[in-house]
């Protein structure tokens, strides 16, 4: 892991901490890159902190989260330091990137693309999974070795991949709604094949359920909360993920909530339960 | 007061309550306006519980408060329903309305304008202390009686001067960051030109320092949060309403908050003891 500088685009006092938004040259994709950095009292008081990143879904951004999940107010009163990058990487004009809202542009799959012209830039794997850790803990007060990582969505799918993939970079892990099965389902088969080729069998190692089953394991317990009215669930398929737990023993506590559907009305309501989960981890 | 029918647009499953998004005709600006509301899981129970309206600031639609405020946590725990309003008219295609953020779209100061081509349309004083308290009374769960008034920037303006107006309609009463003095600052002065025409003299029954001036008062206590980090500090003139306050023995705490900017991040820090003070008032 590398670390770069960044730029301070702004910051906002905020429950006694400080909400920054940032951006940085990338070596992982080849372009400036934003995020987003909560830090909580107790960090800006001199302490190092443990910080908990967040993946966000398809069309969103490095700030949607921040401004939507009202996630705040308890990081602070945790002392937990909150970090959120943006979901691709942006201003390529790749062929193609910007004509749909689930391919290219702010649907990166938090993957490594392994063809062209995707696989130079679009690297959001190695994004997520080695430089920004880096990069935030160069540059703020978070304690190594003590990372969170949870999302929503395809940042959900990005959440529960990366961890299984990298279990020794993140000390505990939940999800919201996550695409749970992206090879079985059009949103991740669309995704997979353009970044990935067309050979169903390199798609697996992106697949939290085809993870499991090839004996991948999170050493820990993985907290998922999804509405039953969420409007996409049959991208999401839940199901398959607690059975794919279910058979390989990973601890999995997947919690369904009647009339809750996809949003941030939803993410606001269950993220003070991640974040406490994260906390107990990350704390011990 | 009357009520007319509406039409929802959206509902959210939200902290065991509902946030629903609306809209109607109104008979204020005869034209449609969008609403939203916030149902804690009190009222889906079958209780009527007390409405805490909430006033946005420019560029601001009703959509803005509900989804960056980080408000429905604590509604839904103290049992209050949240309402809120768009900033002006819209759709009516009148000169000069879409030419400056300040004035116009978006802009409507919660006064009844007077003056052509506005005085048909831009009333959102009207809108605000009669038609959509009928409305909400009409065909949401709000006890009658019991109704909160806050609101930020031309927002809080707009909540102190419809409070300081109609003291009867309105229970408690906060405000974050107002436009105090209006008639003295460029944003006050260039709405209530272009509402009210160029006799200061009409200005001043919008002005909440001017009306504690002339003998209005709001029964109650009035908590005022206002960040000394604030871009616009010299647009809301904390001071003076301070001062006017005193002068009037009008009950008024204006806290002072070192590094807050005039944003939502601001906003969602202190939402909470808003919501406190006015459940206090309103559930005596």
């Amino acid at each position: 892991m590398s670390a770069s500088a960044y730029t301070t685009r702004s910051t906002h006092a905020c429950f006694g901490g400080v909400q920054g938004f940032y951006s940085h040259a990338s070596g992982s994709t080849g372009t400036a890159m934003n995020f987003a950095v909560y830090q909580p009292p107790q960090a800006l008081a001199g302490a190092r902190v443990p910080a908990l990143y967040y993946l966000a879904g398809l069309t969103c951004t490095e700030e949607t989260f921040v401004i939507k999940a009202g996630a705040q107010r308890l990081a602070a009163e945790l002392g937990l330091m909150l970090v959120t990058c943006d979901t691709s990487p942006r201003g390529l004009n790749l062929p193609g990137e910007a004509e749909s809202w689930d391919f290219g542009l702010a649907a990166g799959f938090y993957l490594d693309a392994t063809v062209a012209p995707w696989a130079p830039h679009y690297r959001m794997g190695s994004y997520v999974n080695a430089e920004l850790p880096a990069l935030i803990e160069a540059h703020f007060p978070a304690l190594p070795g003590r990372r969170g990582l949870f999302g929503h969505s395809m940042g959900g799918h990005g959440a529960l991949v990366s961890a299984l993939r990298h279990p020794g970079v993140w000390q505990s892990l939940s999800a919201l709604a996550p695409i749970s099965h992206p090879s079985a389902v059009p949103w991740g088969q669309k995704a997979f094949r353009g970044y990935l080729g067309d050979d169903p069998a390199a798609w697996r190692a992106y697949d939290a359920c085809e993870l499991l089953k090839a004996g991948a394991r999170f050493p820990g317990p993985v907290l998922v909360d999804q509405g039953l009215g969420d409007q996409f669930l049959a991208q999401l398929q839940p199901d398959a993920l607690e059975a794919a737990a279910r058979d390989a023993d990973q601890p999995l506590t997947l919690r369904r909530h009647a009339g809750y559907d996809h949003g941030y009305y939803f993410i606001q309501t269950f993220v003070h339960d991640h974040l406490a989960h994260h906390a107990r981890l990350l704390k011990d």
